[in-house]
């Protein structure tokens, strides 16, 4: 059933964007929704996200104020729209709303290699903007595993973490200043002005509930000269983050250090090098590559093991405690060779075996491949999904036992250990599961979060690191965030007075 | 006259805090205000701050609630008090207000060498809080010239910057967490709990309008194995700035580089080696040698000299162009060693003079010197003060000329270059003048503040850089932060309903 769209609204957004619009089915079906999972689910038991209006793609922060400024005079609620790779359905549509993709804001505004600032409006996409620095010699060093699917938009609504926050921090540490469209339709330029607050940090992780970010001016970086490459057999999980602690707390700046959890090792192994090893470990195997190509015999078997959780848990548990821990260093090719060389020293005295350059070179011919696993297993009736929390050194391995514990008799879980600092780091979950049909596979996935959310604010654990909240953490975000969602809701009322900017996302209208 | 403090307040007060409450005129007049000089100016037009009703001295956050719930209820304001040494009037007290002292909430809660961070009360002394951390092996980098007289609530009411924070950051970037009692008299936490907003950033630089921060969770360093010092004479100011800017811009991570303009230098060298020169320039440096022990016959030469700030400036502008470089490189051995060298190759094919270990051994031995400078100018009959600034490389001449400029013809002027960033650095002015009585004296005063911010202002400059805003920037906030104000306004309603929390700082009253 098509809602149509009122006539007063759709003149007027005419008025605005010509004919960059839409209200064809597919347009409202593509913008629908992110690639958070548990729309497609949704889809899957016939109960599709409800589409948007309409879609409009204008190209200029002023055609941005102008559509804000009659949606707010309309009562019509607004979704920004990157990238729609978002995970946790922070741009899944709301109903009656309407959609505004930035991805026409596309310029370079400005290159400044003496203050080494880039100004880039929102809709920039990751990839190309780092293919663009590098031209120039530089780097923003930051490497979601999104970044050919994400806008820089799209990194700093959701509070983004790249791949390597370790060396170059995270999307917050970068910003010097924001170009937003408020909710009145008003331009606001925000910064750290020196004196009182820094406005940027009113607006980052925001996911577009304070206002449209329409351009954004981040730090860059040199390229740098020198990578050195490596990985590591740790005897042991435990071993490994120690190792991680020591390089960081020593006040080295490492570009990756990430460590697989015994079965993610495993993954990475099969998909290193190919080869399946025989028994239940192979078979283990066969079907954690199954996220990679898949035939119809595979489909099957993996439907068939994730029916039994608990069991494939149990098998997990038996696996040898070994786990490969990736490292990249960079800078200058003498910091680069110590940082390597520091690594080395925490690693061989902590029983490591030195596997050479290898893993670190495959990691990074890979490092972007994750975002497109999700929908190969889809096909197979099953669901998989991934859960990033962070938490001190050592809160880590209870962390990361708790949450496991917690989803061992709905999915299959794994990990990895990745964006290190001096105190901590953050754990990467990445769970799987089936069920007979998809109602319930959907109400198996409900389960799974709340029960992986609940054992993380149990134990102290930010229930997010770089993914965002959107309405995937909704939930848990009074537990987590306490009091202040009333500084949210006084920030909401005064940004966005006719309460339209993607109303309901990171937390829900009642609990405001 | 004394305003009788009500009794209902007095007992509601006495029931919190027994004893540890005074109304006596002394601490009423030691509490009025902090190191602003304009307070010090006002005072000696017979105009001195007015007095806060009374001091309370709390020990626990439990009777800080207990007293802010009290004030909520009686709409009493709250002026927060640390070591008192803020030099922007931000502790300056509220008519028929109430001064909380925080300074006996001064407990570590909690040294975590795991996590690297340190829970401590915001009462805590910097110096002593660095000294402690020193005996379990850590820094925390934070180095403020006032860490004598400042507490660690104070650092992040003000959101400080340390000597160091080219290498460690500013406070900003140390915060993990922090408890704050907001105006409604409850306990808050806030941290960047992972989705959504960083709530932290709410209270740093809040300087007591929204919150009493009572302890602060900080991430910790080691101390560094090694320190390289170095000083230069750099042929010309445009070429220190640029060895700064190269070395930061490399990604190297020197602990300090600060550079003093050529009357600063002339400053620094007669402190350094207790040697005067001859004729104009001798005199000009026994003038500025002023700022630190007096004779009479010295006073009145200052003060002489000082009533002619054009023909000083004249005199100035015929120095030579020569500015002394100081460096600090520490870290390991190796990376000290490297930084020390990278350094040393920007600088000597900038054309400067390799002054050896003894400039950066002396700014070290008289780091925090300056906060003691300013009382002794003040018995000559003059008044200094300092204003920091902010702004990009290539912004960073212009800007030190439009603000000499600016106030050229009201006070003597000088500056050094700190606290450099790869994309700029502050810019730290001090300046000094006389009049003929207290109340021109405060007059202009008044004018060479305003002068300096309208250029700041006008060069789109960060008004401040370090020292926080209370009062001394009031008048610019607006001009500066924009229509943040308004976000302000809403954090304001929703964290102090009855709006007695250090009222008409950061912003006036009448702006929000």
């Amino acid at each position: 059933m098509v809602t149509p769209i009122p006539r007063g609204l759709m003149d007027g957004l005419t008025d605005i964007v010509g004919d960059r619009l839409s209200t064809t089915p597919p347009d409202r079906t593509a913008y629908a929704r992110d690639l958070w999972p548990r729309s497609q689910l949704d889809r899957l038991a016939g109960d599709p996200p409800e589409r948007p209006l309409a879609v409009v793609w204008p190209t200029s922060v002023e055609e941005v104020a102008a559509l804000v400024t009659l949606c707010a005079r309309e009562r019509v609620p607004i979704v920004p729209f990157g990238a729609g790779s978002g995970v946790c359905g922070g741009a899944r549509a709301v109903p009656g709303g309407l959609v505004i993709d930035l991805k026409r804001l596309k310029r370079i505004r400005r290159i400044d290699r003496a203050a080494m600032v880039v100004e880039v409006e929102a809709g920039f996409m990751g990839e190309r903007f780092e293919r663009t620095l590098e031209r120039h010699g530089l780097t923003l060093g930051h490497f979601p595993s999104s970044i050919l699917c994400s806008t820089v938009g799209g990194w700093v609504a959701a509070r983004s973490a790249g791949q390597c926050s370790s060396r170059y921090g995270k999307i917050e540490d970068m910003v010097v200043d924001l170009e937003v469209v408020t909710g009145d339709g008003r331009i606001r330029r925000t910064s750290q002005a020196g004196g009182g607050l820094d406005w940027n940090q009113l607006f980052i992780g925001s996911e577009g509930t304070l206002g449209l970010i329409t351009a954004v001016t981040l730090r860059v970086h040199r390229q740098p000269e020198a990578r050195a490459f490596r990985g590591w057999r740790m005897p042991t999980m435990a071993a490994g983050l120690d190792v991680m602690r020591q390089t960081m707390q020593a006040g080295l700046r490492p570009a990756v250090m990430r460590m697989y959890d015994p079965v993610d090792t495993l993954l990475v192994g099969s998909k290193d090098d190919g080869k399946s090893g025989g028994g239940q470990l192979g078979k283990l195997k066969a079907i954690l590559a199954g996220t990679g190509q898949l035939d119809d015999l595979k489909q099957a078997a993996t439907r068939r093991a994730l029916a039994a959780p608990r069991l494939l848990n149990f098998a997990i548990r038996q696996l040898p405690e070994t786990s490969l821990l990736v490292t990249v260093s960079e800078g200058s090719p003498g910091e680069a060779r110590q940082t390597d060389e520091a690594i080395a020293e925490y690693a061989l005295a902590a029983g490591a075996l030195d596997l050479g350059e290898r893993p670190g070179r495959a990691w990074m011919a890979h490092r972007y491949d994750v975002s497109y696993k999700q929908s190969k297993l889809y096909r197979s009736g099953c669901f998989v999904d991934t859960f990033e929390v962070a938490t001190t050194w050592a809160g880590i391995e209870p962390l990361y036992d708790a949450v496991r514990r917690a989803v061992a008799a709905e999915v299959l879980v794994m990990a990895h250990f990745s964006h290190v600092y001096p105190g901590g780091c953050s754990i990467y979950f990445t769970f799987a599961g089936t069920a007979r049909d998809p109602g319930r596979m959907r109400q198996r996935y409900l389960r799974t979060w709340r029960e992986a959310l609940d054992a993380t604010v149990a134990r102290g654990g930010a229930i997010a690191h770089h993914h965002g909240a959107g309405l995937s953490r909704r939930s848990h975000m009074v537990a987590t965030h306490g009091e202040a969602r009333r500084y949210f809701a006084a920030l909401k009322a005064a940004c966005d007075p006719a309460g339209i900017l993607n109303p309901g996302k990171l937390f829900a209208e009642e609990a405001l």
